[in-house]
């Protein structure tokens, strides 16, 4: 039979499929097996013209009736719905005219044979067309496009466009580039737990788990465990995996569950050795994704325009208080020690881009007052501290400091901040045996990909975002 | 000064500090620095001796009163505490005879000048060369092993053995060969939700999550959003995550948390393409630690011995039908749809490894009734399913299976398996708008570490085990 339905699974065909994106006009005249979805269907008297999509690439193809399809089998194509997944034999021709809205151009299929392997159901939840319309466009003609939480709603279809199929393999490069950067310096990767005994960072903001008979909570931080690897031994460690923040944030920028980035080293003398891996790991993956990312990058900006990423080598380095100064110039009233506000964070981005041109920066020597108790105070002046954030396009991507290795010292911080010691026991016990001078910091992946592309909600780049609201799909 | 305590952190001295691994006979009579862990000392007469170490390296090292060295600093070197990192001046001699007892055998140092950078406490809670002692050596002379749970329990020290470094530098390994050989097989990196709003497998054996004013479970496996990728057009998906299972078992080889290592794919015609993309996955692994791990296999080996992990090339795949037709012929009773026990298991491996000489081997073809609702039936036994486990050394360390991609026989197994259709209906809901036939299975990163190495418990290769008793530290 030439057309119809399939099951897969067993003793299939020996067919060799073509990938549409190998359709260019070497293979006109050549008989081809192809798979693909169904994009869209047009039927048209005698003929069913189809555009036939896989992944970001698709093609055109026609069912017409003749010598190759007969009356039947126009009307079983014209009746397959929109993102079925089909198995055509079709012959590839040149056309004259090039096909402008398919991404292959110059040849078209004429399908000889048609089985159907999934058919779609006919009501799509939502458009792929109107998913991807950049906002404001075809307004006039009353085009649609799709709100984010009906996107949301229906991830496996809203992650078929092109601009979802771009962001994640984009990410998926990030994590490639962090890791293959990180083993090459000689980084170890390490798995740390993530259900954990005592909330160790105070307390607030964390889940709660039951645990058979007793209670454990999710980590908020890989932080304990990475330096526990300090102390025995592994010297310079990263690790990529979930991390879990309770709270109650409904902004463009908070996850309650996110994916962590995370490194942690032990340096020689000076805290900036940290810095400096860090900067330059980032260096790398912002390289990498300049480099072999172009296409995703493209198509992300022709749904969501934005400016190039701009970074430095090497990377600018501020101290507060340079930044402090930089935004009472600009008319901000801020105390030395006080935090930055997140409009601050921004309008600080928006000043730096203007004087160093760049989109990338860390900002060093944070007031000790607003940093953890952990926090290596600045030996030459017990007002700041050996801490650091670091900033993309304005917003914070990671905060990272040296971490106190001596476990006298650490404990006085502990009381100053007023925090439980029984219940940082384990945590400061683990330095009583010899610990090295260490710091990290951790990189919260959504964020980086997010402003990276110069998208505005962290949930663009996370494929199934959870935050106080969203706990599905 | 010539000794003393310092604190690393701001503007250190501009030194270059050797490694001990590149301590050889090249460096003799040079003067260098370097920081170690003091691993041995012994104070005689006029001289202290000092064995120093980093990671699995060490090196002799000696302080005598001399024109090198005072009364006074040779008495502060005999005080300094096991495990205490130190930083010394010395100068590189060739010895005559070998050091038998260190890894760097030809050369010892003469330390000029020597700074404590982090001094250890006094009392150790345990000793790494007990903890590093194969089970049973040195009994007669009262020579002390350490138990499990005080080295997890201490895990900060026990972490700084030569097994255990061993243990995790290859454990790296195979995160890293794992996501390479997916990597050069166009497979997408992704990353699944932790937190999830359902129990889709069925609701046992799951942790329970207070998520603000609801609940949520931790995820059982990536499986559904593995799945939806794929229904999502993304073709060949992995992700390395943990995994949480709230089962009450306390043996060698289940944990409550571990590393997920998983799989899934779109294949054309059979979901033997899908075995076979794992099995090369799995020899590429084998290979990639035989031909890149040798040092730390015969570490691990020193103190736990075990048979190299043999493997073939292509994979032995073995079905259910023939297993139990081995077991039978070895005395075992059993009905042709009874699962394995456990202990069967372990003697079809030795059966198979007596037979095939491979301790790696494909179980296909399950019997449909001992597998999950999703699992794809054999189109050509209905006693029978698409579905497959994999063994090393007679364990097991993947279950799989070609999934059904058809919601309306996923919900006629759903109900046969009496699931409640509503708890599921994200899940069958996923496959109505386009499924392509498709399969995969999840590994455990810690079993295949243990199980590689020929240890005995999953404990040794979780960096933090979380079992049942356990969520410390």
């Amino acid at each position: 039979s030439a057309f119809g339905s399939v099951q897969g699974g067993e003793e299939g065909p020996d067919r060799v499929l073509v990938r549409v994106q190998d359709l260019t006009p070497e293979k006109a005249d050549q008989l081809i097996w192809l798979r693909a979805r169904v994009h869209t269907s047009r039927a048209k008297g005698k003929q069913c013209f189809l555009v036939l999509r896989q992944q970001q690439f698709n093609v055109q193809a026609l069912v017409a009736v003749g010598d190759r399809a007969s009356k039947q089998m126009v009307k079983f194509a014209a009746n397959i719905t929109k993102e079925s997944i089909i198995d055509v034999e079709a012959l590839v021709r040149k056309v004259e005219q090039k096909i402008e809205s398919c991404s292959q151009q110059d040849v078209e299929l004429h399908i000889e044979r048609i089985f159907v392997i999934s058919q779609a159901e006919p009501r799509l939840p939502l458009q792929l067309e109107d998913a991807v319309r950049p906002d404001g466009e075809g307004e006039e003609e009353g085009r649609a496009t799709v709100n984010q939480d009906t996107k949301l709603d229906n991830r496996v279809i809203d992650l078929r466009t092109t601009t979802s199929q771009a962001i994640f393999r984009l990410q998926s490069g990030v994590c490639q580039l962090f890791r293959d950067t990180l083993a090459k310096k000689g980084f170890v990767e390490i798995q740390t737990p993530k259900i954990i005994s005592a909330a160790s960072e105070g307390g607030a903001n964390v889940f709660t788990v039951s645990y058979f008979k007793t209670s454990a909570y999710l980590a908020q931080s890989p932080q304990l465990y990475k330096q526990m690897c300090i102390c025995a031994d592994f010297d310079k460690v990263f690790c990529v995996g979930p991390v879990f923040r309770a709270e109650d944030s409904n902004t463009h920028r908070h996850l309650t569950e996110f994916v962590g980035l995370d490194i942690e080293l032990a340096f020689n003398y000076h805290y900036h050795e940290v810095i400096d891996s860090i900067t330059d790991t980032m260096v790398q993956i912002f390289k990498g994704l300049r480099d072999n990312f172009q296409t995703e990058i493209q198509t992300v900006n022709k749904q969501f325009p934005s400016e190039p990423f701009k970074f430095l080598e090497p990377t600018l380095r501020l101290e507060y208080t340079e930044a402090v100064a930089m935004l009472r110039e600009a008319g901000v009233e801020m105390g030395d020690e006080d935090d930055l506000s997140t409009p601050n964070e921004k309008l600080l981005g928006r000043l730096v881009k203007e004087k160093y041109d760049t989109d990338f920066y860390v900002l060093d020597k944070y007031p000790l007052a607003v940093r953890p108790f952990y926090t290596m105070p600045d030996p030459n002046n017990p007002k700041y501290s050996n801490s650091y954030d670091m900033f993309m396009r304005g917003e914070e991507i990671l905060s990272g400091a040296q971490r106190i290795h001596d476990a006298q010292l650490l404990t006085e911080r502990a009381i100053h901040h007023q925090i439980d010691l029984e219940k940082i026991k384990a945590y400061i016990d683990s330095f009583r045996y010899g610990a090295p001078p260490h710091g990290g910091g951790g990189i919260g992946l959504e964020r980086v990909c997010m402003l990276y592309l110069g998208l505005h909600n962290v949930r663009q780049t996370s494929m199934f975002p959870r935050d106080p609201k969203r706990l599905t799909p």
